[in-house]
């Protein structure tokens, strides 16, 4: 028996940024807000958002199809997920990312070959120094961007909280910690744990704000500095999540050292990210993560659990080991 | 027990224009073509296509996690799917449609949320009457489209072969012929057909060339002409692929009544199209093709089966029904 190749799978995995702007477009649109408050028919949704006649319903359909939304009886609502996950007035809302891949990814991806070509990074001004300096410029866009990390953050937050053996340890420092959804997390789940959060200083108006409305500011603080001008804020553990990967390899293995150095003997450093499975063939999101890094930073790349862990050992670390978090995220655990 | 919802699927689809552009810059770049010569490592494989140090690695992993390429002992190679069907010199070959995707609809689908609100094509420039008037107007991004066109409808050609009673009719046109995938398939597939392949007379030359390479040019013609201002010429079977959703409800209706007077007594009528299931709940696909239609036509959308089977009879057709043809396809027949 010969098998007859069929080109489905070359032409889903081409054409599916459709799927996805779809789903771009449904968040900017606020569909998902819009159907929280109140399911709705064609007539009512349409003109609450303000589409026009010609494809709203071929829209909302293909949403329907993509099991983004329900409909029954010519009403359309939320399911489950997007109800849980992508209304904004929700603290579960992880759409800051899906906003961010809309307002900027997506059109630098459009670049990819060009990225690839010339190995630069194609988001933004490409003559502008550093990402991350255009964004913390601009507090809209850095309260924005900030949400997007909560939302990537969240899952893996609660595994780690979960998963590390936090009983053995008293206090934290979460490097990069942005909005703070790895701090309030952690210190929800853990009574007895003290953390700080590490980040620019921008930042801290909108760390409080997150840790207040969890009324967690008794346990939690921030603390104001550059990780890489500035020594790292000591504590039992430090947490560094998806911070790594936007950087290359000697400024990789200077943050690892700056934590060896910041940690007590018997410390733990926690790096996670959506680490590349060590054979490099499984984790399509992993690599894509990477690529992504080449389109939005100067240096940056994902890696393998082996990378990191044979980088933490050069550090200094004399044990290490990788466990899973949830979906394409893992943590490597050093410890000091 | 309560399930946990998860943003997996929401993020699998929000972003999963990253995998779409890994693939499509892989044609760009001419990847499988390169290794369809020859198994190549890194070293070779990067030097050979142009790509800088920084990312390729990254990126023929990620193709090889999305099982577009194979990798072993450090070698990469097609898998038989990308092997068969996007080497360019083969004439299984569909690779147009993505890069027609690469160069042209990726970034149109940028602006899905302005084409939603305001009803308007957003492909090329929009003040732009017609796009296939651009299209046609320039012989090399006219052999560009019709190749992609052959590649949307190389399975479905297929199919149509097997799935009507070929023996009971000795004639066909295929109306909006492009470069003759169906022609050409139908005629090899039943000695007995004589076929029209009748287009626009730019396509002419691309059309015969296809079908001498088939050596076909005994048994399929070529008819210049355009479907609206002109009568569609005459035979058992008149074929309509993926034109019909291009086109605004009366001109759909238009075309529809065309067909018919063209048809013999007892003759009929093949359309086929990504169609929309009627329930508008299952195929995606079919939703955001006619999404697609939006940003790249004036007024065209995609529809069900139910659709066009209420139209063939209001067009005169005594008797119709759909069929399920392959993929995303299927086809709706109006027997006159």
């Amino acid at each position: 028996m010969t098998m007859k190749p069929s080109p489905e799978h070359l032409l889903r995995i081409g054409m599916s940024f459709w799927n996805a702007k779809a789903l771009l477009s449904a968040v900017e649109f606020g569909v998902f807000d819009a159907l929280a408050e109140t399911p709705a028919d064609l007539r009512t949704l349409r003109a609450k958002l303000g589409l026009h006649e010609r494809s709203a319903r071929d829209f909302f359909d293909a949403l329907v199809a993509l099991k983004l939304l329900e409909r029954e009886g010519g009403v359309y609502r939320n399911t489950p997920e997007t109800d849980f996950f992508l209304v904004r007035s929700k603290p579960s809302y992880v759409g800051g990312l899906l906003e961010m891949a809309n307002a900027r990814l997506y059109e630098s991806w459009g670049r990819l070959t060009e990225a690839l070509k010339t190995g630069r990074r194609q988001s933004e001004n490409k003559e502008e120094g550093d990402l991350f300096a255009a964004l913390y410029a601009d507090p809209e866009r850095l309260r924005g961007f900030l949400s997007a990390m909560s939302g990537v953050s969240a899952g893996a937050a609660n595994a780690i909280a979960d998963k590390f053996p936090w009983k053995d340890y008293n206090s934290f420092v979460d490097v990069g910690a942005a909005q703070g959804m790895v701090p309030v997390t952690l210190a929800r789940a853990h009574p007895h744990l003290v953390g700080v959060g590490f980040d620019l200083p921008q930042v801290q108006p909108i760390f409080d704000e997150f840790v207040a409305a969890n009324g967690l500011a008794a346990r939690i603080s921030f603390r104001a500095g550059d990780f890489f001008a500035d020594p790292l804020p000591q504590a039992d553990v430090i947490i560094m999540g998806h911070i790594l990967h936007d950087w290359d390899l000697d400024q990789k293995r200077l943050l690892l050292s700056k934590a060896y150095d910041a940690l007590p003997p018997g410390g733990a450093l926690i790096v996670y990210e959506a680490l590349i499975d060590d054979e490099r063939r499984e984790n399509a999101f992993g690599l894509l993560m990477s690529l992504n890094m080449l389109i939005e930073t100067a240096g940056g790349f994902d890696y393998t659990g082996a990378d990191c862990q044979g980088w933490m050992r050069a550090a200094g670390f004399r044990e290490t080991r990788v466990a899973h978090l949830v979906g394409p995220d893992s943590m490597v655990i050093g410890f000091k």
